[in-house]
């Protein structure tokens, strides 16, 4: 990676096409990140005229901003070997290339996961060790957050795998999250030591035989969210359904509760009585709030916005991407590749 | 099975001494199936001594209830395969002989999952055709509830086995639940056909091949709980995974919930006028409501309470046995399975 050593400082490329919203909110979210981080620099890959033009009107801090232009969108439904093949000009590609040629030192995007992940392996490679990327994000749990990975890039997970997740999530969590010797879980169906896969089984074996990461062993599905981790590991197939069972339950009791307040005209004053605390606890566990799911193990940060994003949700992606570059998470991740991996 | 020819007529037999909690709730469940069920027979399998205590002072229709002794319990966290060598005398086995041997219809349990899998696969044989039995058990959805298996018998499994869940659970949706033509749908992490690993990309196929299922194809885990499907079929350590994921989920609102209107003078207030809503609420989620997971593709109808069932659980569970006893599902699955596997 010759151009990379140009040091890109803290300019983040932003696609701002992909996703299911307008890019306008995506635009707006970007001077957001612009106020609120003073060190920041962007690069707004997407249709220069449409780009301009929702800038046009607003004031901003034209030295720290770029657009650069990409005339074409990967759709969410492209197949990643077709969105790989045809993807010269279009925004996803020129924000990733941006990061590979050394220009941003991280990318976002609120794309096809799919094709984001092709792209990104093609464009910025894996680390030396790292056999498969896998895609972290934090969800809610008592007393916090917790983060979760695989959550779906590979939907087969050999037992090395997971243990490279391990690696990496840990490091993410002391880095970005700030978390002192986070408490790595292996999510299984029990906790015992005979439960399980034979992956799990073998991962458990080599997390245990590691004694550098705080491996607590196994974890259940509802214990995830009682807190009893801080980064939990487990194969994309199973962190995808975790993550839209979890939503799914969340969905039906929020939905279940907004009908039973209703019902009644007693219940739908009661209801206005308890909005403010209500609106309080569906915040604590909006997906928005924990928006930005991290490609770990490619050689650059490339941050995923959830597709429906909003301008919040791509706000705080950008910022979880911020963290990143400001934590030097690649550069901390090649370290401790080569220090767990590399040993071997 | 010669035994099995018999009838047991309406008996079931009842292992009331595993579980986490006390046989004593157990036994006042089966005297209330018993006022429930005119023509339910039971036999409680156990500590002798023990239940004709707990009985003595009760009134209730002895013509219907038999005591059987059995002196050992098996622990919840006894390894199946020490279970199975040290079986004899245990009230688990017991309750499964007295089906074994056609004394009894159906056999309830709330102890040792993997145990009482072990022992039923040992003591009644699974269906010529299936090669492993699974867990089938009905979890909360928008308008109702729906049937979710493998549960977690199966922690790997084949193409051929998702396809044969299928096939087992929307008999047991048709018979049990009396739904006509129930969806079934494959869980899995997206709806293309791309998505997913390749065991479940080719039990998709074997689906849509046998046109005597009403296969609706992949269902997501935000889905499921949006009622997208009347039968949701997945492997042992997926299924496991979404249904303490929910279970998780649910609990992390409900304990938000309730230290939010904890938090002021005013909020205290409001709780005690929101009461009787969030009852009903937490009620249509209550994993008790639910209680009653059926072991399918065995010669006999076993039903599994959980541990920590209490009394109006183990009702419940002792209800779906009497419901499968009523609608002969094992008699049914012999002839569908012949149908749809043994053509082949």
């Amino acid at each position: 990676m010759p151009g990379r050593s140009a040091a890109p400082g803290r300019r983040i490329a932003l696609d701002v096409m992909s996703g299911d919203e307008s890019p306008r909110s995506r635009i707006r979210a970007a001077l957001r990140a612009l106020d609120a981080y003073p060190d920041l620099h962007l690069s707004l890959v997407g249709d220069q005229q449409l780009i301009t033009g929702h800038l046009s009107s607003i004031a901003f801090d034209q030295s720290r901003l770029t657009v650069i232009h990409a005339g074409k969108t990967i759709a969410m439904d492209e197949k990643p070997s077709f969105a790989l093949r045809s993807k010269e000009d279009s925004s996803m590609w020129v924000a990733l290339e941006q990061v590979a040629d050394g220009h941003a030192a991280a990318c976002v995007s609120s794309g096809n996961t799919g094709a984001l992940m092709a792209m990104g392996r093609f464009a910025l490679k894996t680390f030396v060790g790292i056999d498969r990327p896998a895609i972290a994000g934090a969800i809610p749990c008592a007393g916090g957050s917790v983060l979760l990975l695989d959550m779906g890039a590979n939907v087969d997970c050999s037992a090395n795998n997971l243990y490279q997740f391990a690696v990496m999530g840990s490091l993410l969590a002391a880095t970005v999250r700030g978390i002192t010797a986070p408490r790595v879980g292996l999510l299984n169906v029990g906790t015992e030591d005979i439960k399980g896969n034979e992956q799990v089984k073998l991962a458990n074996r080599l997390l245990k035989e590691d004694g550098r990461l705080n491996y607590i062993g196994y974890i259940e599905g509802n214990d995830v969210f009682a807190g009893g981790a801080d980064v939990v590991v487990c194969d994309g197939f199973v962190g995808n359904i975790a993550l839209k069972t979890g939503e799914g339950v969340a969905g039906l009791i929020r939905d279940s509760l907004v009908a039973a307040f209703q019902q009644t005209l007693w219940r739908r004053f009661l209801s206005l009585l308890i909005a403010p605390v209500m609106r309080k606890i569906y915040k604590s566990i909006d997906p928005v709030v924990y928006n930005g799911a991290s490609f770990l193990g490619l050689q650059g940060i490339v941050v995923k916005s959830h597709g429906h994003s909003d301008e919040e949700g791509f706000f705080r992606a950008i910022g979880e991407a911020f963290r990143e570059v400001d934590s030097d998470v690649p550069g901390r991740l090649a370290e401790e590749i080569e220090l767990m991996l590399g040993g071997e």
